[in-house]
């Protein structure tokens, strides 16, 4: 699944090895596009506030697919368009992302801004949020995937 | 308790806040040696096989005892010796960690080797490997920070 042996692999660390495959800010991002924002385009995680490059975008999304952390499709009545969504081994890094949110949520207070429905889901706990947001990703799946 | 702003603090979005402090490969690798390898001190993070370079190390627990994750203190017995640990907002980062060992192991079977007796310890589930974790921790601190 793995494209090719990284460095840190051969210390089969599984923090490390997990590291190698998502351990850069800009590759979770795009997995936060892609699990709780619903940008499935090249395009529109382009337009992002944070302003990723042309050249990363391209290359991480590359890397993820490599992995199978993502896949792609192209759009059936636009060939032009082309869909990148989470694998199964993509979602299952639900409860690793919620977890980056919750802490976010507790220690960086000073920073996080998060809109009031949002705010009201996480509210609702960990294990709800994840369900939710799994929920959200099936839909999207059945709407556009099949 | 973050030193400056940055980038992505602007968006307010919870991931690229709290990537901002702890997504960094080497800074995620730096925690895992305070949180499941016991390595506290400069010296033995710098000889782990991942060859962290001196400036790396260097610049990342500064960035992280600015950021609050983790704390520092000189031996009292041996004023040339520091050490580094998890502060209450670092050790809260252990579910992330453990959930990244989970998937890690789940999905890069090829690559992670984990010693039979953690493996033990991690298949008796999340919840307990979480819980034995900060045991471990607990243990230290009361050894060591007293």
């Amino acid at each position: 699944m793995v494209a090719k042996k990284e460095h840190h692999h051969q210390t089969g660390c599984p923090i490390a090895c997990g590291l190698d495959i998502i351990g850069d800010h800009w590759t979770l991002l795009i997995i936060r596009n892609l699990m709780f924002l619903g940008l499935h385009e090249y395009k529109e995680m382009l337009q992002k506030e944070e302003k990723i490059s042309t050249n990363i975008l391209t290359d991480r999304l590359k890397k993820l697919e490599c992995a199978g952390v993502i896949d792609s499709m192209i759009h059936p009545e636009n060939s032009r368009r082309k869909f990148y969504y989470l694998t199964v081994m993509g979602k299952d890094l639900v409860e690793l992302m919620v977890d980056l949110v919750l802490w976010s949520n507790k220690y960086l207070t000073e920073y996080v801004k998060i809109p009031r429905k949002k705010r009201e889901e996480l509210e609702k706990g960990r294990k709800q949020f994840i369900r939710k947001t799994l929920m959200e990703l099936e839909a999207w799946e059945s709407e556009n995937l099949t």
